[in-house]
């Protein structure tokens, strides 16, 4: 086996995500303040891996979630669909007036100088409410599954969420699934109810049910408080900084097999530099470095994961991997 | 005078309201279970009086309201000012999660035999937040005003805005303006804390200040527990009923001076019947019925309200008024 | 059973659909001659009543069909997929130049008086490659299967598509399916390859096996052969004419046990009065007639089948069925 | 005469082109498996020249061509008149089904990375039907052609059309006009019905007639079986390889009087580095290399070869000639 | 001849048209004061008959016109060639910031009870510029032309372009063609610098040329000061109101030999009640009446003259060609 | 003071501009040859600065200037208070027909090589009719006022135009305000009624009145009849040519304190390089040079001046001042 993970080589399911669907308002170039319309995107970082690797490779994949009976959760269920993703919602009655929700991103793309602004209405949101037990996870996993995976930002919408995360890496590792989790660490979120300390806590124990951990040097940071180096005037393309942290995370975390990230120097809204690194089972992996000319960079550290663990899944030599994820997540921000 | 409402004839305003402002966001014609795109107006049935005021009769006038320090709360100070209405803002500040939010309002046009579609994420909204003290009502009022103005969906809001109604009809009264209050009965709203029980109690005590009401026949049932007709099998652009019921209205509340309505027969979502009726110190008038094609039947509402209350301000004949009330608001829904 | 029709009361799946899926370009309002941007829809009239099943009336639905593997196959799967039909698809390889092609609908929306223009590029579809073998039924409907159907547009495709029908109808009947047929007669496809005496030999050898049929009097007329009344100058809208020649077809096919249709009288482009009616059984029922805002006319008819279907599917009362019929082919065309 | 060439100086017309309309279908930088509309623009490669030579360089042109009699070819029959080209239509009927079509080109745009997808739908195309004797080139003629040009687009459509080429340039030698031929080598069209050496076969002979040549390397190599070199470790905007095939073709077509062609190193969709070159009796031309960012490089090459030929039907210089067409090319792709 | 004009049966061109073309901005059913976009149309009341003859009727028509040396005058040229009408212009070069410049005309198309609002910047118009010399009429009629039209908003743009009305209508004359003059009485124009009785004078004298008259009641009393009836309390679609003053018409100018018009009722800015008339040698022809789903409808009117003349051009019955423009008229509100 | 300019620290207004509002009309990256449609943009040179001081920096701004009683004035004057600035209008009456008008200025945004195209219809433009005498200064600066500005689009309207900008400048000076003036020469504009040599004249008085001069090397070659350097093969983000004519520019008008501009460098018309320079009393500052991907160029010197001026009215470093200038004006371009 190529990155000497043990995956299971079939299964009804190649991928199952857990994590919160959202509905993003998308104005474009024009900053919100400015918006006379919008477009409707339907996204989550979590499922976003699940539907490239329906969409783009092919997998049969599934996304475990929270769905509101009123019409945004049933746009968002056809998008779901549209994508090729099965689903595993738990549904919850909209009281036509304050929720339960499915989430507001507010998003627009920005442009040149100017950087993408992004706020929420995360407000009495359905996924926050999920909680363990909510799930029936042997029968999930019933028809076989080969990875399963979540992420930091479905962990800090509660002190539930991560508990769930929890409960489904176990069963995912009962049912001989791989576990990969991306950090994902957004301050805000976080600091809604818990802090910074709060989510150290809680990811810590999510990690040690993790195979793959993908997360860039913040993440590892605040997500997992390892300490970064002391000066960081290298380029943000400079692997050395990431890698020089892997030691530590792995003699915390000494289950993890696999560690991954993308580089990424912001030129401008519309202009970055692109490369991705891995440590797998002790090597490490570059992808080249390439321009971007971005259309939109949300979905491009998603992207990553989703082609990597594409790689992975069909045993792929890890460097190639780490391509085929450094590629996938350039063109998704095309 | 006409009306014989006793209106001051100068004042730094011509017309103030108090109520939420929110935004919309309307796909037109196509089910938001469906939509990919949709437009972003700001709306707030108190607001619209105000801004109908200002951008179409040139009247002096301001809005009371709660608003946010994010770009939501930017663009709808933006078009606030567009409409020429001045802002009394009382600022929250967002935390980029779960608010306080500026409310967001689901609306789609429908079309032919399907109906609108309206549902809200109130979630957390600012405006809720109001209760008495929060403005200092005296120098508002400072450089005169001839009306003020409030309504049943801001009422509805939370235990403390109807408290808020209350307070500054007080203070119109003792600066001197003429106060109104649209019943506006939205059943969803009141029963997220309150129900038609509470309803009645808090619009009740709103309505001994105020000179002018407007509502129709479900308004009144609802929103004041004034028993309606036995049968109503008659058309509802027959006014008879609406004056029957005035009696008990006034019977209920003796320093009520005008009770208006529309009354409109809903054909298709795009082809409405459309009268106005309205009773004035004793005395009742009828407009004409017309026959519209609805683009959006958003605001056809409140667009009478701000006709009559124009017309009464400038001292038109009652029957006048009444006109000018209901050609406004078949405008305004073209 | 209310409509003595003898359903199987659960299986995998509620209805399968046989026919071919196309992608409609629609410049709204402007004629084709005068576009500069048009829709992309997806549809196609055997289809339609699958997906409006599983989108609509929630349903467990499939279509059987063939695809091709180049975007534009791509583009029909994931609308395939975001209606939640299944799909059981023999895929056809794309040259790059000529085909096989997924066929294109030129269709604009018309307005007032002008009608809409529909026209076609079916050349080289790969719907109309298929032919008996392709499909292996037992498989298919190895989960059970309740209701199968197929239309007269598929069947008019080429020589092999209307031995598919009847061999899918074949293997319906023997895995205790219900089957239906909507005829949808179209002149200007039988007159590529067959014409209209082809028409109704190919058609009448369907209906042999088909429990249900829908189809207006021209359909049974030109797709059946049976007389039609001598005098026309009634109104389209009386359901006389049509209850009439049921008998024709009784007497002809006597194992059918509904015919049904919808009654369109078409004052403009946007103003449709719209009727359905039904034998069921020796008994015929009329939905009520009503004045439609039409937006966009295309589906209405399948939207009609549809919702009869769901009636009789869920054991609605014969009445019921037609009126279910009725209001969801009214409400598709807004 | 500064390039030597012998053109007649007045006519008229300025040129005439022989070759396929066509409508592309433009989702834009959406990718077509996402797409949900389209713009619809009118072209083809020796259109393109006659449409540029008009609408930007007020010359006086000519487009021979095949035109439906359906609602597609009046939208292009319009487009050809807007842009000032004087048709000369062979007319088909279309029979309402599968053609005679107009030829649907489905193009994006691309973005950053993610290059252009161009598919077709060819199917039974009236211009393939084309064959010698479908027009009366004298009649054409009659008022004077300084200039009658085809390509290798049309040539590749069908056995006929290249002997249509052949005969048109022969009747354009007759009538006194230069000839010229842009090979714009397409596999994916020759493939389907002749091949590589069918192509070289029909391309030999129909370059016996032509005075000016355009193409690039590849050109050459697939169209006219000239052996390339066998390195090409160098920039594609190193004039030399280009220069270093044209004495084989001199060698092989003596009659042919210039070789031009364009060089563009294609760094991302947006971002093109673009030279041009030719070859004029027996002397090398360069044009500078500018950095272009690129709209859509649709229509690019095209665009060179107006400006080239406007620059010596106008007898500019030839260097001039060669950065008209550059210049021109350049602006095209904005 | 079916309506007794004497018109010859062929030519060069079947219909020259004099007058203005100008750029339309039009936002669509959003009134101006609240616009953030439009759309671009070009039309010209003049224009339009040559363009829909050209267009819809297959006919070769020209216009003599004024145009302007910049963007906006080459934008209206490639719209007049797109629809097929050769142009005769005189060329004006633009300073780039005063003129003479191409008029725009602002025209929203309402809504329902709202009327379309229209309004001009005619300020420095080129088309006012022309005058009496300003053409070559021998050389522009040379090759034969069947029939000359111009119209009442050329005659109101200057003291020179009534002049030149009549110039044009003489060579007409001389040249064997049938004239036309559409009344066509817009206030605002003519005051702009003649007033009612200039216009009285003006047009009288252009009317001593014309065979065809096209205008309603108002233009009649307007433009011709014939006296109109006394009381108009009968419905605008009562033709005998229109008849009862063509006497008065013929007995002034007793040389016109078709006098005709559209009869409208506006019921909402969407539907109106359609007829037409015409006064024939004598003669007096009605086309039914019909309701019309009116899209926009500006361009009716010339729609109706438009296919009046295409009735009379090609010798249908009187009775037959007043349909023919009723039915044009109508299909291009749609 | 930093920049020792005397600022008044108070005052009803921070900020007052003279100048012209206009309505752009906007194809996008379209040409308006070719555009079939366009946005709506208000903007003013002068308004521009008044309008970024609001929006961006929350300044109390407002604005002398033109409107007209008709749609477009109303579409200006709501986005106008949309902004946040108060407004100070001589309000002028349509004729319905040529004005007087607001200005139209027609601009695409060019694309790549493609440089975006500006020209106008300024005929009887509104604000060119303004004169001395027009407005009540006094009463407008009573309440204090800060910065009072104006430039040279609006001197260059008419005879009248420079003659209200030294009122105005003088009014400004007698109530205590700092006055500045951008020389933004078009020589378009000045060649209409005075060419250089009365722009000259103008602008000369007009200076004697400004403390802050904005322009560059053009304006004050141009505007100044200040004599530039000999030789320019310099970039054109060298400061020292622009430092280099500093001195004569004080030497002739001595009262001036501050002279600023922009430097850019246009690469491509979406990529420019980007720098600031500014003499503040003797001492010289210069912003750091970036490259921009410039979405619209329109307004980027406006937006330097806001930046810089609200630097010096907060009491900024010199040097900061200048980066504020280029930073914001650098952002008005995404």
């Amino acid at each position: 086996m190529s990155s000497s993970l043990n995956i299971i080589s079939k299964g009804e399911f190649d991928f199952i995500s857990l994590g919160a669907l959202v509905h993003r308002l998308d104005p474009g170039t024009i900053p919100f303040r400015k918006a006379t319309e919008c477009k409707i995107h339907v996204s989550g970082g979590e499922f976003n891996v699940a539907a490239n690797l329906a969409d783009c490779f092919k997998m049969k994949t599934g996304i475990v979630s929270a769905i509101v009976d009123y019409p945004i959760g049933e746009l968002i269920s056809e998008r779901v669909r549209a994508m090729g993703v099965k689903s595993f919602f738990k549904e919850f009655k909209h009281n036509g007036v304050n929720g339960p929700n499915m989430a507001t991103v507010y998003s627009d793309r920005g442009f040149g100088l100017r950087a993408p602004v992004v706020f929420y209405n995360r407000c009495n949101e359905a996924a926050a409410l999920l909680r363990p037990g909510d799930f029936n996870w042997k029968e999930i996993f019933s028809g076989g599954v080969r990875w399963v995976h979540s992420g930091g930002i479905f962990a800090s919408l509660s002190e539930t969420t991560g508990e769930l995360i929890i409960e489904a890496m176990k069963s995912a590792k009962d049912a001989g699934a791989i576990t990969s989790f991306d950090l994902n660490y957004r301050t805000k979120l976080w600091n809604i109810w818990g802090g910074e300390k709060k989510a150290v806590e809680v990811i810590s124990r999510i990690v040690e049910y993790a195979d793959v951990l993908i997360g860039n040097e913040e993440d590892l940071q605040k997500g997992l408080a390892i300490a970064g180096p002391e000066v960081t005037k290298k380029s943000k393309l400079d692997p050395s900084i990431f890698f020089g942290m892997i030691d530590k995370v792995i003699e915390k975390y000494p289950k993890v097999k696999v560690v991954a990230t993308t580089l990424r120097e912001v030129l401008s809204t519309n202009h970055h530099s692109w490369s991705a690194v891995a440590w797998i089972n002790g090597k490490t992996y570059s992808a080249p470095t390439c321009e971007l000319n971005v259309y939109d960079r949300v979905g491009g550290g998603d992207g990553f994961a989703s082609g990597l663990i594409f790689g992975l899944l069909t045993n792929e030599k890890p460097e190639e991997a780490v391509k085929l994820g450094w590629a996938h997540g350039a063109l998704l921000t095309t």
